[in-house]
């Protein structure tokens, strides 16, 4: 029986069909002008994407392998580091810094908080002297608590010191607003398989000049996540090592679809059917896990009913409305479910997810009027939508303007 | 124009469309039931192709970090191992070991020559004492230099000492006779884009008993490539970090294609295209390059006539007939080029690469008479292919036996 799946969770994200077709193109030599050039058109896109000008490397790992690259290519042992941690994801900056020797201070807040500008400013001051931090590492998008971490302003407070700034955006990068260079952020790292809509397999790291200057001092190993060796080889259009060749063909497509849509309408749609989302769970009575001012465009957790386990509704939602969403990680577990809005999410996606979420929750013996949450979502969606202006004459974008063009 | 590619190279190999289907079957969950199962199928193939009960983990990375993977997870800084090199992936062992402070006695073999059982018994007669190795590291297939060391042989000598065996055998698992537990080989490192036919993104590790205490006492630092948090993860069906899904899926669809023709039946085929390949380029005159007694069943490298550069052959090649295949690596750069015949190659690819070839060295000046070398070609793989057995009853083998039964 063809029963299509609603993958909900907060990445791997839905692939569409061409970025698909794209994966299953015969493979190519690595080696050579065909692929050279898919090297450069990539590193152009992600270099636009993310508003910079440095280096994009692309790596074929998953994005804990970009974490790790960050830090093995930045940090000697016994480096100090300040890391701020509210989710998950924080843990497996610390998990790595561990693994490394990397001495990291851990600033822990709450999970479904976030990690406010002042905290870092407080922090930060601590961080004088010879044995001062040399790096702040932060999540961008905490993908275990639905939180997104008020980056620009933590970077304003950063750059007012020395320090490295290492971002983890994984599960941000290509949803939500990032500006590299504007707000100076020293590495960066994201993974195909979320906010860009490829199969996973490809860690994205950024890295600046003053990053450049901390790999010159860094003594920490490295060979397979040597970013020298990644520059010197994107340099003549390849990489260090065979890279994954069917996932660097999808993510080009992934990123001409996304050229044609537009990064100001990308991130528009993203926050709007966040909203939605969190609209729909609420008009359901279920809370939205996390401090709403900080709700992450990308993911939404949200608590349980009394007496349900989400353990429960996840399998629920999996074996009888074929609706995949996450579950909480860590200390989270049982207690929350998250759903994934990012990459290429409509508000149809997000009106199915609702379509199997109440069922779901009346098989858990939950009351819920059919429809409920779904109304819902498009009056919520139809508050935020643009106003359907009228494109001008050969212009695909619906809002007429180009917001590209309009930053440069 | 339609200008298909006759992928000639060593790897990324030419992948089957029933595997780039497999590749491009919507994204699911890792960390559900379905990607489970796939681990679970995966695993078990990869334990019957590879002859072993060890465990076998799936890094998503290319072979070289399967490599560092190997590495890291068994020695300590400041271990001595014994390594030899008799080609580019040798010399990648060596620039591993640099970078994590291992410290590698090199025994350097002249490139084209085997890694001999009698140098590895010499080698290790050196090493005893307090600091005398604790492992051995050898290249099984030398894709540089088209030379297959005689692992079997070398593993019994090995096996008279207590050092750890670690093998790369990247390009020749899958593609050559490699009995891991039978030769008691440690750790084995391959990878998916070479003889498994399926695209690049998936390093493939085995762990004997005596790898995982070795393990135990490692400390170099190690994260993303720490195998014991691949084995805890996959005993739940799942990877640490998120997985190359789209290549699991691929690797899946080759690993049925192998069953369906049998070990000994690729094995056989390697051999016997590998052998057809040497007589082909001997019919034009050109030198096969390395010991022929220990000619790989998987790439065969060949020297230039006289006053021909490697790179403008394979450029006409490329360029002009849609063939592609690989240059001289390091010291080798321009002096040699290679063909790669391993994975899903047939006695077709061969011919339609010479017949490339031929015309290409006719460009090239070179006196060619047209299929010279097909005739050769033909001849010799007629003299190496299995009389035409008549099939039993129901039997899918064309010679009739089970040689996984027989070989249990």
């Amino acid at each position: 029986m063809y029963r299509p799946q609603n993958l909900r969770i907060p990445g791997p994200t839905f692939v569409p069909q061409t970025v698909l077709n794209a994966t299953a193109r015969p493979m190519i030599n690595h080696r050579g002008p065909e692929f050279a050039a898919l090297m450069a058109g990539l590193t152009r896109a992600l270099q636009d994407y993310l508003n910079t000008q440095n280096d994009v490397l692309l790596v074929t790992a998953s994005g804990s392998g970009g974490m790790e690259a960050a830090i093995a290519n930045t940090l000697s042992s016994g480096d100090r580091v300040l890391l701020f941690v509210n989710g998950a994801f924080g843990e497996k900056f610390a998990s790595i810094c561990k693994a490394y020797g990397v001495d990291a201070r851990r600033v822990d807040v709450p999970w479904g908080r976030a990690v406010e500008p002042d905290l870092v400013r407080d922090e930060l001051a601590k961080e004088k002297g010879k044995d001062a931090a040399k790096a702040v590492l932060i999540t961008h998008n905490e993908t275990s608590t639905g939180v997104l971490n008020p980056l620009r302003e933590i970077s304003e407070v950063v750059r007012e010191s020395d320090k490295l700034l290492i971002v983890d955006s994984i599960s941000g990068a290509g949803g939500v607003e990032l500006l590299v260079d504007d707000w100076g952020l020293d590495v960066v790292v994201s993974a195909s398989q979320k906010a860009w809509g490829a199969p996973p397999g490809v860690a994205i790291v950024t890295m600046s000049e003053k990053a450049w200057k901390a790999y010159e001092r860094s003594t920490l190993p490295k060979s397979y996540f040597d970013l020298r060796a990644h520059k010197a080889a994107l340099e003549k259009g390849a990489t260090p090592a065979t890279p994954a060749v069917s996932v660097f063909i999808g993510l080009q497509e992934s990123l001409r679809l996304m050229a044609e849509e537009g990064q100001d309408a990308i991130i528009k749609r993203h926050r709007d059917l966040a909203h939605a989302t969190r609209r729909g769970l609420q008009a359901l009575n279920l809370a939205v896990f996390g401090d709403e001012r900080y709700a992450s465009p990308c993911v939404t957790a949200f608590r349980m009913p009394a007496r349900v386990d989400a353990r429960n509704l996840i399998r629920i939602l999996r074996d009888d409305y074929d609706t995949v969403i996450g579950g909480g990680q860590g200390r989270l577990e049982g207690q929350i479910a998250r759903v994934g809005h990012m990459g290429f999410v409509t508000l149809q996606d997000i009106v199915a997810f609702f379509g199997a979420l109440e069922p779901a929750l009346k098989d858990l013996n939950q009351p819920v009027e059919p429809g409920q949450s779904i109304s819902a979502v498009l009056r919520a969606y139809a508050e935020t939508a643009a106003p359907p202006a009228r494109p001008a004459r050969g212009a695909a974008r619906r809002d007429g303007a180009d917001p590209v063009a309009a930053r440069r």
